[in-house]
């Protein structure tokens, strides 16, 4: 098959008019007129993801995050990011990367998180006008928790050795749980508006963090890198779309890298 | 004496032109032609440091971070940053701020905090046109360490429970230091390019920790509250003032409060 | 009663959506869920009003021009503006402002003014959407008069000393009044298109002032003061709503100072 | 002579770097190569002063505010400003303008107002780097006045009906008085700062006047039309230069038209 | 008749709202209220053509390009452009202009460009929402030509001396024709969508033309002054209007001057 | 010798200060610390330069035009210009572009272009401070000749089939000429300014031409391609400093192709 087979239909997945405005998603490198055998999944594009591709032979890889934020001024290859556009090159590796359009989709990043957030009754935070796509998410336990205990319950879920709090009270019961994946701070008005207990979205600031307890809201901060989860789930869409439509991949696999950039101390 | 020989006092250690240029620095609330008797120094002017000042008679509270960041559309007190601008107001409480100007500032916040990091030979790292004020300081320690030792050090000089360190060996030796009290991720080009090994500085994003892995630095992130060593230190200060100056203040002391919005779980 | 049940009811007479997209409308300062007994209405919050506040023991302020124009960078007392937010907090008072939205209202400022100036068939000069509300107003005098003998009969209906006639011909007759309340010089040119004979409006600059003597047009510009008729008919308005919703104010009563700040020598 | 020749005379003396950056000074209209033989000065280019032009065979009008304010978008001549450039045109007059040069010029309009105003010991109101010239003046009397004999005596000194008078008290005594020809309202805080007891300038506007009082500072505004004292002063300066350059002008006079837009009624 | 009728006629026939949103069509100088007798046409209002209608005592120019492209910050008639408007005021000439919104109107610019590249089934490039107005045109050529001859067509069918072609291949066969008149260089990629072998437009610049190439479409540029065309046709249309409406206008006719600014060598 | 070796040399002599600010100069793409044996020069980047580069085995091509004009938004190769930047980087070759610096050096683009002018007493056109380097040239011919006769000279020094005059009388005697490489229509009042009697640049467009002819100035247009002659100087540059520096450049020559976009027909 061809790479804009599977292009086609991550688009009819995640529609690229869900994606915001500046957001640079879509076919990022390569041409989608060649054939593809192997598929990796990813959340980051980085020089080790890369190198695994390389290694495994890989014909496209499928990320959450763009791999080309900023467009790039000129390709002098001493620039790392220049570095691994070139490699990509030479190796014909296709990269796509599916960002906001796979958070707001029905069905896509934010649902999943919802899924291991162990949320039920799961709406949109801030629903478009279809009611069904829309950012973030946000549903209810099955019964109240701690702030304490539902935080170590996440932290255990994302697999992660740590993560960070913002409450004035550990012990308060939440039973309401919004959540955004990524970098979610700028919305957190909304999610004390939509009647949620807690907040669960990465990097939040150290003066918005200020606010938070200010307005006596809780915040709970697993690292951006909780988007990670995508990888086996982006998987295995691909194989049911497999499944469904008769490809003749030879492998779909997530890549074994973890890009967390940050080890904790 | 009165708030405004204070508020003298200060610009003439931290003069306000060594500021950014968009901040807010200064006086930010109340009478500066009032007598003062009692100072509290604190980094962050948040509901329960002005409930500790009102508690303790404080009349003049001596912060890091600026009370005032977003200018105040309306004084709706429903609204509790409004709120607390209230509270200070009907208790007579003067609020000053010296930011980016005690930042680069001779004997300034970076000073301190280059000694907490135990560094010799200190220089600004991005200088002024004088040589010896500026932005952040770039020194070196006595004899090279880990990554991992050296983060383990400043975990415990910081006190904090965990840090973030962004690093593709934690087991590198690392002698040159380059540190920038609060949010410095912006200038981690500028803390390669001066030579240094590691860079010491807060909440970096989770992108721009994916760069500095591509340009295989090293970064140390105590969290923004590292900056919480300046309220000892600010308290000395006018300490030193006082004995030069002959001024009565009846009481100078920190805030006992921890303004650290993350908890670690 | 609480503040906020003023303010509903305010909110439905003036809606919020009629004001202009930079107005600063609404709750100036306090606390809206305070219990009120005493209001006051003014048409400019300056000291000598926020004095006979406080000597009045007033608990609501209910302006027509909002209190804080420009967002406060910071509240240094020795600014007489932030000085009067600081009187205000400490005597508890709250301060709510309907402005553009009372402009355009159905049986706003711009009716009341038409009514002063004797207009009959009075319609909106620029109407909005509905037909009904809008800016300005357009109506006819019964019969026409003189360019002076109008002037002269609205100074006295006025109040005031002196007023400003723009105009080629004072004794040419005129029947089709616009008029609009405030600052309304960018509009004379929409006056002169919906057919008026004569635009009352205030603050007209020397240089329009030109171009309306070249256009052959008629401005008269009773001063921007003209708007204190607010005063008492907001004082009604709030009578008619107690005895509506059998609220249990003790006073309502209009500011006895004058704010015009201009003295005709 | 020739229009050009005069031209170069008026910017020896109000040089064209002493404007505003904006301000569009300078030849507005017409062929600075033709000969010239009648000159009229004018404070504003009105309809009114064109005719006068026109029935006087004026060849140059020599004006203080600018013919040419916006630029012509079109030159449709149903507009009347428009009509006024091409019967300027049809008549081969040339139009020149010097303002805010003049303004600033020594022995300029500023210098001609402090004259009128009675001023001793006058420097510029803020001075620019040669010290001479610069934005308004600021002068003594020779013995404090009161604030309303001395706007009386002012009303007398421009031949004004009526002034405005922004002031707390109007018996205070003033020495000192700073002046600024022209719409000068965002300049009080200067003419505070460099110690005047009062400032002379027009166009106060409403809610700029409510500041002026707050700070307790006084305001005089004469209208505008104050500047016409410079139709005068120009001929003089003209027929000076008459004399000292042999030209051969066959007449010089003012504009007799009164060209304030305000009636006072 | 007056200005004015013909006006309000060109303005049914190609309405002012179809013209870009910047670009200065209508009356550009003169007064519509005039009587007229005498019209002429022309693609460019330049000195030569004024002096042409000055000697034949024309009354209205009808023009395609806007006299008046930038606004005049003043009417010093040393420059050449205000000279030229100097001599149409002088000799009560009105100019206007139809420009985009002729190009778009059915009927107009486009559709005679269309007719003179001998295309068939001529439909909008970039259709308006009335699927008949719009950008540019697109037809068909009743049998394929290769490029060179097609351009060779071209060249003696405007009647230049030479014209550019960017091409691969000038042996092409095309059949497919869009046209834009003037300088269309940014609508070309909208042309290969609609499906076009080649595109007729003006002033294509070097770099885009290399985008051309690279994209392997073919553009043939016969110089700006094509639309000189329109001057026939104009003169045409008002002969029609004037047997339709009656009017009696002495003599109609078309600006003998090539505009063109380039000579070939 | 690496690519950088050679960069350094043009850097030396064509500073990279001398570029305009937001001109994309220097290292286009790859890898400078590659060695390089074969280097190509050439005006522009272009499908079939990469081709001919590929073919010869070229390791670094010297162009004038810079290769990425504008930043890359992603690297989808169905796109032809990403598409030569996969063909570069899977050949590394290495692409360097010296342009407004080159043009502004001292021996640079424009001094090239003034000796094929023949010209004399050669200036900088706009001279930077040192008075040396600066834009465009100006100079003399060693007797005047007619505007004809010199646009042929230049046609057949070119090389080029055709060009363009812009010019009200071909008779008249030119001697001092401008030239400025490239687009310069935007400064030819410099050039007049300057004293020329005619300026030879690129791309006039058809309403500046139109204000040329208004001045009665004369411009001269060989086409952009005119910079061609670059081509060849760059070789002999490079092979001065092989000789100089002892490099040991296998082959260093000039692309054969003509990049010239425009046929003329």
């Amino acid at each position: 098959m061809k790479a804009s087979d599977l292009i086609a239909r991550i688009e009819a997945y995640a529609p690229r008019q869900l994606a915001f405005e500046k957001d640079p998603i879509g076919l990022q490198l390569g041409d989608a007129t060649r054939e593809i055998q192997t598929v990796m999944t990813a959340l980051d594009v980085r020089p080790e993801v890369v190198q695994e591709a390389i290694d495994k032979n890989v014909d496209f890889i499928f990320a959450h995050h763009p791999l080309i934020f900023r467009p790039a001024k000129n390709l002098d290859l001493s620039n790392p990011q220049n570095k691994m556009y070139a490699d990509l090159i030479k190796h014909d590796i296709v990269v796509y990367a599916a960002h906001t359009n796979l958070d707001a989709a029905v069905g896509g990043m934010n649902d999943w998180l919802a899924e291991l957030l162990m949320l039920q009754d799961v709406q949109p935070l801030v629903p478009n006008a279809d009611g069904q796509t829309g950012l973030g998410r946000i549903g209810k336990l099955t019964a109240p928790q701690s702030v304490a205990d539902y935080a170590q319950a996440l932290r255990d879920g994302f697999g992660v050795k740590t993560l960070r709090v913002i409450a004035n009270d550990l012990t308060r019961p939440i039973q309401t749980i919004a959540v955004l994946g990524g970098d979610g701070g700028s919305y957190y008005h909304q999610a004390m508006a939509a009647g949620a207990d807690a907040y669960v979205t990465a990097d939040l600031y150290y003066h918005t963090a200020h606010d938070v307890l200010a307005d006596d809201f809780v915040v709970i901060d697993p690292d951006h890198h909780m988007e990670a989860i995508a990888k086996e789930r982006l998987v295995a869409l691909i194989q049911t779309w497999q499944t469904e439509s008769g490809w003749r991949l030879t492998d779909v696999f997530a890549s074994e890298q973890n890009t967390d950039p940050y080890t904790y101390i």
